[in-house]
C-alpha cells in the first residue's frame, strides 16, 4: 500500500486555512471572492509545481492533470475551495487538498500509473453568496440551465450577477475543457462526513454508497388572531399550539419508521409574533432523509394523510423541493472499501445525508465518495475540524483507490 | 331610567375617528401626536359647549367638569384617545365619548345631580409611542415614578422624549389638577370588551367585576446545532421538538384548571432558524391570566414543577412581569348591574383580561368599569367595531350608574 505524507497533508490545511482566514478558526470563502481566487492560485501554483497541467472550463471548474503511461481517460479526484459564511477549514477543501496530496505522492514517489490523473476544484459548490449550491457540477452534469446561473444575482449587492464575477475572476475557460464522459475514467470525492456518527462510532472511513433520498416541504397552519386576555380557551383557534401538536405527531408517526430515517423542523415562523395575541398563522419546515425511496414514501403517505383541520386551524402543505436517492458506482465503492481495509482502518458503509457535487457527476462517469470523521459532527460553521491524521488516512484511502481504478 | 341620544353618540363616534383616520377604518393617533392634540381640542371645545370647566394637570390629563349642586367631590368618567398604529374606533376613545354624551345628556335634560360630573381623558394609555402601557395613570397612582417616564424615549424618533413631547403639546397643566382621592367620589371607565364573550353570548353589557392576575414568562430551550441530513435522531437534542412537546404538555396541564383560565404561547424564536439545521435555541412567551389568585397559583406550580432537561435539551424559565388581580369596588359594580337591569338590558358578571387604567385608580379612588361588545372581538387592529346601538346601551348605563352614584 502506499501512503501519503502527513507533514504535507498538515502544510497543505494550515496553508489552505489562510485564504479568508476569519480568525477564529473558520474561514468566509465565497465562490470567486478575493479569498477564494487566492486559493485558486495556490492550487495552480502548486499543480504545476509537480508538473500538471491546469485548464479551467466556462464555469472556471479547475482541472490539474498529470500524465498516464497510456493515452486513456483520466481519473478524477477534488472537490471545492468556497466555504459558507463564518464557515470551517475542511467542508469541500479538504477533498481538493487530499487529491493534490495522493497526485504528489504519486509524482513523488514515481508510482506507476496508466491513466492521466486530475485533481480538480468545482466553482461554487456552497451557493453561499450566488444561489444555488452544487451550481457549476448542475451546469456540466445537465441539472441546471447555464444562463439562468449565469444571471444569479450576489445576496449581499444587487444586480451583480455569478456572471459578472466569473468574467472578472481571471479563471474562466473554455467549454470544450469540461468534464466529459469521453475523457474521463471515474471521479471519486473525499469529503468530511458532516455528521457525528464516524467519530462516535469510532471509525476512521466512511464509504459513501450513495446520498439520500429527501424531501422537504412548509406546513402552514393558520388560526385566528385574538386578544390573549380576552378569548376563552373554548373560542380559540390557537396555530402555533396546532402547529406543536404537529410536530409532535409527526416525529410520532416517524418514529415508527426505519430507524436510519432523519427528520428535521429547522425553521419556523410565527404572526403576529405578540406575546399578548394569539397567533394567527404558523409555517414550518419539514426535512426528511431515507437512502431508500420506500421509506421516503412512507413519510409522504404519512404527510398526505393529514386532516385539512387540525386542532381547529387550517393545515396545507407545500412541496419545496425534493431528490431522488443517489446510488454511486458499485465497483467503485468496493475500491474504496478495499483500500480501507488493506490500509487497515475501520470503516463503515454509509449515504450520505448532505448533497455534494459528486452526486450531479455520477449521471454522466462512474463517481463515488470518501468520507472522514468530523470531530463532534460540525460542519459549516468555525467548530468544523477533523485531525490532521483522520485527514491523512482519508488521503491515503483516496491514493489507493484512485490506484485501484487505474488498474482495472 | 334616562337615556342618551344615539344621534349624538353616532356624531360623537364620527367626529373622533376622522383624528387620525388611516383611511382603512382605523385610525392611527399615538398619545400627544398631531392628531391626539387635534382630537383633545374637540373633546376642549364640545365640553365648554355644554358648560364644563376644563382643567389639565401636569401629565396633561384632562379633566372637564360640570358643576353639581352641593359642594361635593366629583364623579368621574373617561378613558383615552390615544391608540395603537393602525388600531381601532373604539378601543379607548369609547370611554371618552360614552362619558361626554352622558355629561350632555345631564346638561341638555336638565338631570338633577348634587356632585359635579368630570369627563376624562388620560394621557398615554396605550404606551404606543412612548412606553409603557397607562403611563399617566400609573404616576398619578404611585405605580410609575415620574421623572422616568418623562424621560421614555420615542420609539420612532431616537432621543425624542416623552417630557419633550408632552412641553409641546400646550395641554400640560398643574400638578394640583391632578385627580385626587380628597376631591373625587367615584371613577367609572367604559370600554369595548376586546373579547369575542359578549357577543357570541348575545350579552349587551359586561359588568366588570375586576381585571384579571396575570404571569408573563419566557422559556428557553437549549439543545445542540447539527445539519439535518447527517445526524441521526438519537443523537439529537432538537430544541424546537423540545418546545412543540412542552408547549403541549403545560396546554395539557392548564386544562385540567379552572375553565376561566387562559393561557396564550404568542412568541416565539428559533435559532439558527434554518431548514437544514437542527435549532439549538427556542424561546417562547407564556401569558397566563386568572381573576382568582389560587388559579394563578396552580398556573405557577405546574411551572416550579418543570425539569431542569426536557427532551434532552436544557430548560429554564424567566418572569418577564406579573400583575395581581385588580377587584372593583363591589357598591360600583352593583350600581352597574342595577342600571342594566333597569334598562332591560343583557348583561353578565366578568373579569377585564387587558390592564386599564381603572385597575390603578381603584388605588385611590372607589372605581368600576362596564364593557360593551366587540364585534369579531378585534381590538387593535382597523377590524375593531361596536354598532352604535351597542355603544348608546353603554352610554345610558354609564348615565344611570353615574347618577346612582350621585344619589348615594
Amino acid at each position: 500500500m502506499y501512503e501519503c505524507s502527513k507533514e504535507r497533508m498538515d502544510d497543505k490545511i494550515k496553508t489552505f486555512s489562510g485564504f479568508g482566514d476569519t480568525g477564529k478558526g473558520g474561514i468566509t470563502r465565497f465562490s470567486l471572492s478575493e479569498e477564494a481566487l487566492a486559493a485558486r492560485s495556490e492550487f495552480k501554483k502548486r499543480m504545476e509545481a509537480i508538473g500538471a497541467t491546469v485548464v479551467t472550463d466556462d464555469m472556471a471548474n479547475m482541472y490539474a492533470t498529470i500524465p498516464g503511461t497510456e493515452d486513456l481517460p483520466a481519473i478524477i479526484s477534488g472537490s471545492h475551495l468556497d466555504s459558507v459564511r463564518q464557515g470551517g477549514n475542511y467542508d469541500g477543501v479538504l477533498g481538493v487538498l487530499t487529491a493534490m496530496e495522493a497526485a504528489e505522492t504519486i509524482v513523488l514517489e514515481k508510482i506507476p500509473h496508466k491513466h492521466p490523473i486530475t485533481v480538480m476544484v468545482w466553482t461554487n459548490e456552497e451557493g453561499a453568496r450566488f444561489e444555488p449550491a452544487m451550481m457549476s457540477s448542475g451546469v456540466i452534469c445537465g441539472k441546471f440551465d447555464k444562463a439562468a446561473m449565469l444571471a444569479s444575482e450576489a445576496k449581499d449587492k444587487k444586480g451583480y450577477t455569478f456572471g459578472e464575477a466569473l468574467k472578472a475572476s481571471g479563471f474562466m475557460g473554455e467549454e470544450s475543457n469540461r468534464l466529459n464522459p469521453n475523457k474521463s475514467k471515474a471521479l471519486v470525492e473525499l469529503h468530511i462526513e458532516q455528521g457525528p456518527v464516524l467519530e462516535n462510532e469510532k471509525y476512521d472511513i466512511g464509504i459513501v454508497e450513495g446520498v439520500c433520498g429527501m424531501i422537504n416541504y412548509e406546513f402552514t397552519l393558520t388560526g385566528q388572531a385574538g386578544h390573549a386576555g380576552t378569548t376563552p380557551m373554548p373560542y380559540r383557534k390557537d396555530a402555533l399550539f396546532a402547529a406543536s401538536k404537529l410536530i409532535v405527531h409527526l416525529h410520532e408517526e416517524f418514529d415508527k419508521l426505519d430507524s436510519k430515517l432523519v427528520y428535521t423542523t429547522g425553521k419556523i415562523s410565527c404572526h403576529p409574533n405578540i406575546h399578548t395575541i394569539i397567533p394567527d398563522e404558523i409555517k414550518f419546515t419539514l426535512d426528511a432523509r431515507h437512502q431508500d425511496p420506500a421509506v421516503i414514501k412512507q413519510v409522504l403517505d404519512i404527510i398526505f394523510a393529514l386532516p385539512e383541520t387540525f386542532e381547529k386551524c387550517g393545515l396545507s402543505y407545500e412541496k419545496a423541493w425534493t431528490r431522488n436517492t443517489v446510488s454511486f458506482t458499485p465497483g467503485l465503492v468496493d475500491y474504496v472499501e478495499k483500500s480501507a481495509q488493506s490500509l487497515g482502518y475501520n470503516s463503515k458503509r454509509m449515504y450520505s445525508g448532505p448533497g455534494h457535487d459528486a452526486q450531479f457527476v455520477i449521471d454522466i462517469i462512474p463517481a463515488t465518495m470518501i468520507f472522514v470523521p468530523s470531530v463532534g459532527g460540525h460542519s459549516h460553521c468555525e467548530l468544523e475540524f477533523t485531525p490532521v491524521e483522520d485527514c491523512l488516512k482519508g488521503a491515503n484511502v483516496l491514493l489507493n483507490t484512485l490506484l485501484l481504478i487505474d488498474q482495472e
